[in-house]
């Protein structure tokens, strides 16, 4: 393996531990990522009772989708980032992670969250040396599209 | 006390109850809804590990705020309904509960959420038959605005 | 031609027309439809002038690149009404282009709005009996992205 | 007349200089600056026939009202630049000016945009060293609540 595949792998893991392991909202709602590369990521969870907002149809609490968006747009965001982490030190990396914040969301429900398990994406939109701006979207397990969103994102 | 009043009181109790204590991910989140009558709601909560979501900056996570946001906004559109349940039963007014429903939602993070406690309120910017509109607003204890946000809700 | 046919081709004729010949704002900006069927709307439109908003870079003003999306994101909300005409007068189907509003906008600007020709173009992402959301894009003569937007339209 | 003031007085007048008379598109809209301070900026226009955007209930064209937020957002952001502006050079604060732009828009239609005079303000809820965030209301002549709007503007 040569020098860039293995900064791209150690770039990728770092990130996927770091949304799904380390930050303890992302733990508390269950995500997991399941995709991950400079085109965007993707992350799942499952339905659970105290996720629920709508008490009369059972759906997803409006919140858990903004959150669910919101995190995979920063993943997304963050995993622009790659080209600049050529030959940099795991904690200037750390350190480029860190600063990726949200400016602003908006999130479309289009559909009631009702589902077993739910899938969410992001791709980029935007991607400039201070902002990066990425499109986001999420399906429950049969494909149905549930919300959509836009998030700018921070990122130097 | 007369029939008004007595709707007036009933109708803000089943509202409260309903946002503080029947909705899972509100309870989750630990909102408290610290007042509410025809002008708008406010909630708080407190500052816990697992709603971080910055482990860097140990701040909350974009997430909990666009929740909160999103909570408080459907909190007041609801109580926008106010003029329309005098004479209903308690059936048709949890109905008309049931049916309110986020549309969209727009989240503008302004500071990092660093806090103890945190507190989220509501304005009706447009109450029409179908469709609210309502801005709403964070602040930590310190009165430092955290985020802001626009939510436009089905009504009707 | 059969009857269902001919009710299409009035809907999307008479849409046409009010687009793009009787909207004086619409005229103003020089918009022309030049796509419209039951999956949304497309609208062209060319450089001018007077439609600069940074005379530093002599790009599009902010303001007619949301104008554009605003426009293409109604006609698309009205295209969808389509399956509602058949067998409504054509009194009646001008009242449904009628009420046809936004209620809310969000445009995300991706790149200077630098170009001979740009084109916005809209497609549905949710289709309510009384709310319509659309998703816009537009580019120039390059199929350079220059903006995206989304808009909630009340149709009903 | 201090220098500071002096200062203070020359950035204003080339900010209003800029958007009130040389953007050609605020020209087209007819667009005065009726305020401007380091509190934000107000900017106001009349009533015209090719202003408008729904022939039926002859209102302003949604694209009108996202035109205006977006101008007065952008003025806003701009006043807010004031503080860098000591000791530079009129070239300088030109620079300055040229590269504050839109990076998002959202704009809540409340009411239908009836009346003869507009007035339009904008308020900073963030002035950071890259980005800003401008909270903008327009209101008709009999002090109606048309359309509120959020804007973020890259300023550095």
């Amino acid at each position: 393996m040569n020098r860039e595949m293995e900064t791209a792998r150690g770039f990728y893991d770092g990130l996927r531990r770091l949304y799904q392991e380390r930050l303890p909202f992302n733990r508390l709602l269950g995500l997991s990522v399941t995709s991950l590369d400079s085109d965007g990521g993707a992350m799942a969870f499952s339905m659970r009772e105290d996720l629920i907002g709508n008490v009369f149809h059972r759906t997803l609490h409006g919140g858990v989708i903004s959150s669910v968006l919101d995190a995979v747009g920063g993943l997304t965001a963050s995993a622009s980032l790659m080209v600049r982490a050529a030959g940099l030190s795991d904690e200037k990396v750390k350190a480029m992670f860190a600063q990726v914040g949200t400016i602003d969301l908006r999130v479309d429900y289009l559909r009631p969250g009702r589902g077993e398990r739910f899938t969410a994406s992001g791709r980029i939109m935007r991607s400039g040396r201070k902002v990066a701006v990425v499109r986001m979207e999420m399906h429950n397990e049969e494909a149905l599209l549930v919300a959509v969103g836009t998030g700018t994102y921070m990122v130097g």
